[in-house]
């Protein structure tokens, strides 16, 4: 409604501002039992901090997470499960002299219009920031999704700027700072984001994020159907402006023969749906791809107005990433697992389903179809 | 919730299956004293209307609505509208020998997994006859948004299969069964349709819509973002695999210095960001586009399994549209407008915007930039 | 939001003004594979139907139910189910002198400061006939849960006017117009109703209602508690004026010696509770009470103001309820069922409910306490 | 849904635990520029707070409000108000002994039965304390109330035990530590509270509130009717069992001719609706009564039995108020006024009302009819 609050029986309502006391969320509906420390929340925060290599804004935050409520004993109770992580490296400084203007491609306009007052401070309620607690309410989601049917989710980057990143070893994603699944292109993503740096600009990136193990069914026709649950989730993260499931806009130009993906007793042949038809999962390996915008905080003067219409011009000085799109691969997963955990407990509400001889075995892997 | 009813203020709650007693929505939350008769649903319905060409299902239908509720004396009176269109060319008999299989492409193994049971006919509850309540409800939705702030939304369609179909003439669009705004490529569309229907194959479509007139201030971060409400209600269409806002994938491969829309005392000077920044529309043009997989329902044979896995061959003998695309420009403008107006019916409670001495004057026109 | 939706994951949505075309419901949330047939639906819905004895109105309506969708082939199939009920005696003359006036005791008045404009026909929109498909709905919530869980619900009227009527035998509540559970007192409830009606003026009415083989651990803290979201469905019953649970106001002057109910081995000593405690069932018996107004509509003349302010006087000359409570047992059982069918669902979506070695068994019987 | 959010557009998501770290909330819906400081609210919540009189609660709590988020500069900026409460003295061994029991009147079979298992400190989730950030919400509502239309909210109790309180003058309420309006009751009632807390006993409260200034048109039919709303809220409420809305319980006895309220130039003519007509407010004073069950924790030993079914003894040995309902005036406050800003917003957001000539003047004071 007010728009803080994602999910519908697992529901994570987020709050804070870059640089007030805190961010954190609230997530209501976490079944009990479940094991929980800070520390397995602590562990996907970690890989979508700040600071962790030369290409991401060199802000320090330890984003340290504190469990207010609804853990008891190590375990979780059913009830809410408040989560703060403190804001510490604030320099406000930094951003005094853009208080009056409105930077290209930022939210400082729409938020004047919308309310006729912001926040000012990095960017306040519209900076990326505020993912951080979307990942730590993910890590609760996968946590219970690893436990209750071995569900995964691994997301990468398959495009910074124009380079395509192939999707070659999926055990290289964790050892670089793109999260690319190919050692060997990472060199070249390195000399890009110098060069941009280097130039005062920014690019933009595409991300690809797989779950495997979902189990069919899960999505409700017509208009809680998992692919549009997923679409919004992914267009609420900042800076995405497009996002496909499966073939996406490459089945415009497909055909019919080609596109339905087969069955047969081994599972389907192909996977052109990307895991969805008619909204609801097949079991398959379920495949989403976003594309971000470039980074808009760029040392490249750029023209805007002021409050009073008076044309002005805008250069940002903060500590910004030359590609926001390199730290979204974790906060892309954590989307998708929120999604997917509201829609299994939704599942197990409605139920009825059945136990199919068929097995929904995978057909070829998807990137390099 | 269970994901028949769309919109949080103005409520579209659809039911109805392709080839039972009726399909139909309760609209609730509309505004009372809104002048509104069946003519005015009437016209936008037959735009969407089956068996108007001969390139679309020849599915007779005369897809009359009926007002059950809501209007007195040819005035909404605040309370729910319910309408019903009856429907009445169910040639049943042509699904009976596919009530056993799993047609590639379409829901049926889906539906088959989550409910354990499914109504074969026509596709049941996951045809995209379900459409045809929508495009009622956001024929009234469109009037009010009209009546408001003349707010207008244009939808058509810029590709068939490969064939790009550039935005020429706006005013065409109306003239040609595909909503091609541009005359002469529509000789190269009917000939790809005659080909395709030859060959017993099927092709998808690419769907561009604009809302012109939007107010400023649309949109609630950060789960209500408008573009993540437009990416949902898009994604709710039966058969898109892909959405963008603005230069959607494309600025993957953009500079921050090209990308983010330059504010001047004109207005903005572009509008890659598609008239959203943050999630809140800047009151430029809202630009949306989507993809739109081929029919799944095709002549071609394919391989398959029934429901004991045992493997078969599926080819689809019923009336079908070769691009389900073609009909599509008027579900997607409805669905727009339901979530412009349950935005703009948000907006006034939250309200709190200020009015800046800045039009919001447009950049260049968008499918040409 | 916009106040037609009951319920979260079985969602009504009701529809229709007393004079209009129709009334009628969708139901959202359905699970599969529920045997359903309109015959089922019709027997409640003829527990609730005018026109079944002199003492309640002589508005002659079959109420016929047709279902448009969600059924196939005599079972649910998970879809929304739809259901119309034609409105067939609509003596709009009777009302045509009201047009104008605000009748006390009725919502002419707020339906007019809210909307600017109203349909006055019967009541409109806030005519007892819209609880027609709350019965409906509630039907459909009843055969589930006997299905389900053997989950019988039991409404009777415990006072009319100052006449106390005993919980004496339960089997008695079919057999009168009154849904009273003691034969007896019948003559007396019927000598009042005819001086009531010979006078011209109405009285009120208290209903209890039972709930039993209620699961323990059904309900929500804090805010989707059992007992409040039945206080919330009560209190949405046409001329509910108060909601008890359990010892209700009695427990204003209770000692906690006294309320707080025991455990033993064998199950609660007492049930003060009505079942539950913490907004969570206990598994006993649900016990709640409501205060129905009399009926707004009487043949004494009353003062009132026209839409200009003027004074003027009314007098309600339609076909009415002496009291409106004679009719409203079924409707009270229809709610109760929506919420617990409601929490059913939720409660299988979330679980972790264990089995406790004490069986919840009954205290003494509630009405004789 | 999952229980700890109120409200639709003015949302309050409740999170903590009565011996866990903190207690707080998630304001989210807060219209931008209210001027709010942790002062703003701490007034209120210092009227709620354990240990200010020898007849509550011994717990002594700073209850010192911290706002996390949503304020810039002493301004709400329509963005989510984090608000956070420590819990400081948790003499957590006092519940030791309790915890493999479950207290007769307490929640902790219930938790038991629907979690499996359950923090016990204090109650844990079903601790009284919870509502402590529901009047930090509320303070925030009521000071937006105020601003927006002097709507004013006033509680009192109105019965302890056996012992009417008669409303006699407002301005005593605040003066003594039982919200009564009424100077010469007040040693009664310490009187019976020191034959309580003698005895180790406990008695029920009935609380009254009224709202000032409530504008014409708040409510939604059918199921968002203020009044249901109200009694969603009320019921919300720790050990509240019953709901009375104007005349309540006693129109069961009432004629029509006596209960429907007339209308005439100067208003209406008595108010036994209490401000509510088919849900909607009329603009009449609004009119509550709740019923507040005797404190179940009480030094009387009572039956119970353990986990495993075995009888055991239970006595409350900890810190508890006699009578919750001492302290409850300033939580039905807080409730009434969040569930009147989410219709003001709401209004806002459907609005068409009308002014009419005739002002919703008063009719005889209430708690003197």
């Amino acid at each position: 409604m007010s728009g803080s609050t994602f999910g519908e029986l697992f529901r994570v309502t987020n709050f804070g501002e870059s640089h007030g006391p805190a961010v954190g969320c609230v997530v209501d509906g976490c079944p009990p039992g479940i094991p929980l420390t800070e520390a397995d929340i602590q562990h996907d925060l970690d890989r979508r901090r700040p600071g962790t290599s030369r290409h991401v804004t060199q802000r320090r935050e330890p984003d340290r997470v504190e469990i207010l409520s609804g853990v008891y004993e190590g375990r979780t109770t059913g009830t809410p499960i408040a989560l703060v992580i403190r804001n510490e490296d604030q320099r406000s400084k930094d951003y005094a002299d853009l208080l009056d203007t409105f930077r290209p491609g930022h939210a400082d306009y729409t938020y004047w219009r919308k309310y006729g007052l912001r926040d000012p401070r990095g960017g306040g309620r519209s900076s990326a920031r505020l993912t951080a607690p979307m990942v730590a309410a993910g890590a609760i989601a996968r946590q219970w999704l690893r436990s209750e049917c071995d569900l995964q989710i691994v997301g990468w980057m398959s495009q910074l700027d124009d380079i395509a990143v192939p999707f070659v070893d999926e055990s290289q994603i964790p050892l670089n700072p793109f999260f690319a699944a190919d050692a060997a292109v990472v060199p070249r993503l390195e000399q890009r984001m110098d060069e941009l740096r280097a130039a005062g600009d920014s690019c933009g990136a595409r991300i690809d994020v797989v779950a495997r193990n979902v189990p069919a069914g899960l999505g409700e026709p017509l208009f809680g159907k998992l692919d549009a649950d997923i679409a919004s989730a992914m267009m609420s993260i900042n800076a995405v402006k497009g996002v496909e499931i499966g073939a996406g806009f490459d089945s415009v130009s497909q055909r019919g023969s080609e596109h339905g993906d087969e069955l047969t007793p081994d599972g389907f042949a192909s996977n052109n749906a990307g895991g969805v038809l008619g909204g609801i999962s097949t079991g398959q390996e379920l495949r989403v791809s976003i594309a971000i915008k470039p980074t808009s905080s760029i040392r490249t003067p750029r023209r805007s107005i002021d409050r009073d219409g008076t044309p002005t011009v805008v250069e940002t000085k903060g500590r910004h990433d030359p590609c926001v799109g390199i730290r979204a691969t974790p906060v892309v997963e954590a989307m998708l697992a929120l999604v997917l955990m509201d829609h299994m407990l939704l599942h197990r509400a409605y139920d009825g389903a059945v136990s199919l001889p068929v097995p929904p075995i995978e057909g070829p892997v998807w990137p390099s179809a």
